[in-house]
């Protein structure tokens, strides 16, 4: 017996065909002797609907009369699914994020868990029941409703199976898995078996939609085991993990699970997968004197108006050493008070201009076979170079490699860089894992 | 400055064009200079789309669940309401039932209050914000969402208005308030400007369908006064209420609300209102023994599977006087239960036949008049008799007389009774209130 936290997104659960198939699928790993605990998202376009609702009435909704009608969506499709297990037979009971212990910060709209009680979650389960969980949704210490932001669901999830040890926390989407490269734009793309959480949260941070970044990282914290799989097919997905999976899942996990991440190490590529991100913008703070401080006054007020920076460079142009530009990377939405800061302190900083420029894309590269391999910067230069393509920026972590390139550039790289690292399908699948293809 | 306590219900609310116009209503009762509490119901059909939805999971919905999902309808309309009224530049907080302080028994979709607690509403309309509540939910002591059943949302108005000891409960519907009868059977019905509580709830009780028999059980325990009114318009309606109205009301209640009970009696029509009730059926037991004791066990028996009797009439025949029959209605819903438990007891009551009536209908006189009007009966009954009805069963109480009729007889006696007594609107406006018309 294990014990199994199942997430369903919106798309899992569409509409009441939808959410009966996901019934049959939890009453069947509750039937094969498993405890599990099941964390719901809105039904399809519920959150949107009532998103549009609030903007018919205001401009300005408050934060906290948001959190309450977002919440509602959850409710309905926890309620709704909790009635289609019952109706296959096993019992199950319903628990809202308060029910379920799930406490936050009051930050409505994107509150953090500051404690997990799980109290009646663990009971239920213990009684052979199925518990349902809205996810998404938690408590404040003033009894107030709040939501997590995006992403919410899964960090509901693995924070419910951290609480509760459970054995592995599945996510389940529209899609199979976690793949090399997003197999929109790259379609020989694979599916990847096995993933390290530090892998995970590289790619997550990089771009990567299927999982959200507060998910992974509070999955890598915790020690949770992931499976990111489809929940309109039995195939397995990807395995998020950096430890062997419990030999109760056999069957419900990929094999190389099973396997201890040495022995899955030695069958890995040096790269898992390519990220890329269109939603970053690129500032470059020009003629600012090159003396110590400087560069530290621009970002104090970059931050002071609550912008993330990404990627930063500061070079010295040759003409004149005196002077250095400052460029550096952020998501768009935060570009517009970044620039209004940097303008009210310009005598201060004491620049010439700002340059501002939305079309830019990135591309990373990660593996944690990187470490141990040299040459990885190389070849995907040269695979760059070999397309045609100009690299802006760079920037690495230790199994990461970022470049930036023009936004009409990125799928392009995308696709010779896929090639380059031998990721396309029909060799991987075949070399690397002896798969049969899909 | 009063404190005003407003339920708007799903008709009221349908749309957020609907809930604009309730917002501004809000509002200006906020810009009056009143303190005021809301009370509002789901939108629309949002409670039938929700039970649609289950209806499509399941036959046997659990009734936990069932109670989380219907009261996600109340939490999106008062989130949306909240920030209607905040658009309009008053401060507005929302709160679920739970955070209102409604502490409900454990029985799941017809739940009851068992204590009120609403300091974050007290603390909110003190501090100068219109509080916006859920109506028709609670929560019980086990932390679990509970619904307190048809006509749950005037409940919980009358409640809070108890508990905040409000000034008036004013209870937003698509009519203008209650009416002398039902004005799809009798078009000359005419508004009702005041009603004492025990006149409504006689009325309420005996099929009138505006407002729920429990909440106005509750505001005559707690004397609270209702105002019975149309969201649609700006015209006073119905004032119900044994004391006259907290002067600072004037405008917002009928100037008969201001004077004294004593001086509306006065004014006052013997009869004021006939309700009627299509939804009862009419069971007979036939030869059962006249001797002690029998009835008893009848009566027992079907209290014992929980039907509700309204009307009991036993007689004897002449040819036989060693046997009895008794006859007694029931709500429609409670007849199959009833027969059932009878027939299952046949040998020990030692019945002859059991017959079964459902189509009858029950007419109610109400009026306080009554008490010191004597011929009320006298000239019903030959009110009936000259409209050719025949009448099956008479109840009475000081205040009401209720008579059955076949189903198909209603609408007409209905009618007859009403021009019999004066009610029509062009003779009781002129006459009574000395009004200039509508």
């Amino acid at each position: 017996m294990a014990l199994i936290v199942q997430k369903y997104g919106g798309s899992s659960v569409a509409d009441t065909e939808a959410m009966k198939r996901v019934a049959q699928r939890i009453v069947d790993a509750h039937n094969a002797g498993h405890q599990v605990v099941v964390v719901v998202s809105a039904m399809g376009d519920t959150t949107d609907d009532l998103l549009d609702s609030a903007a018919a009435l205001t401009s300005a909704p408050p934060e906290r009369e948001m959190d309450i009608l977002l919440s509602a969506g959850e409710r309905i499709s926890m309620a709704l699914l909790a009635m289609a297990v019952n109706e296959l037979g096993v019992e199950a009971r319903a628990y809202t994020g308060a029910q379920a212990g799930i406490q936050t910060d009051s930050r409505f709209g994107a509150a953090q868990i500051v404690g997990m009680v799980p109290e009646r979650v663990a009971r239920a389960v213990k009684d052979g029941q199925v518990a349902i969980v809205a996810g998404f949704q938690g408590i404040s210490k003033d009894d107030d409703v709040t939501t997590l932001g995006r992403g919410g669901s899964d960090t509901t999830a693995v924070a419910l199976a951290a609480a509760l040890h459970a054995d592995v926390c599945e996510i389940y989407t529209d899609v199979d898995g976690l793949f090399s490269a997003d197999p929109r734009i790259v379609p020989k793309a694979h599916r990847l078996r096995t993933l390290t959480q530090e892998e995970t949260l590289e790619m997550a941070a990089h771009g990567a939609k299927i999982l959200h970044l507060r998910a992974v990282e509070f999955a890598r914290r915790y020690g949770v085991p992931l499976h990111v799989r489809s929940s309109f097919s039995e195939k397995n997905g990807t395995w998020i993990s950096d430890a062997p999976a419990n030999p109760e899942l056999k069957g419900l996990v990929p094999d190389a699970a099973l396997k201890s991440p040495e022995e899955n190490a030695m069958e890995k590529p040096v790269i898992s997968g390519i990220a890329h991100d269109r939603s970053q913008d690129k500032i470059t703070v020009t003629d600012v004197p090159n003396s110590p401080g400087v560069a530290a006054r621009v970002f104090a007020v970059v931050a002071e108006v609550g912008a993330n920076i990404d990627m930063i460079v500061q070079n010295i142009p040759v003409s004149d050493p005196t002077k250095a530009n400052i460029t550096f990377t952020l998501p768009e939405g935060d570009a517009r008070k970044a620039l209004d800061a940097l303008e009210a302190h310009h005598d201060e900083i004491g620049f010439n201009e700002l340059r501002y420029n939305p079309n830019i894309g990135k591309l990373s590269l990660v593996g944690v076979g990187m470490r141990t391999n040299p040459g990885v910067s190389a070849r995907l230069f040269s695979a760059m170079s070999d397309a045609g393509i100009n690299i802006d920026l760079i920037s690495t972590s230790e199994i990461r490699i970022s470049v930036v390139t023009r936004l009409e550039d990125l799928d392009r790289a995308v696709q010779a860089v896929h090639t380059a690292f031998g990721l396309d399908a029909s060799e991987t699948e075949a070399v690397v894992y002896g798969g049969t293809g899909r």
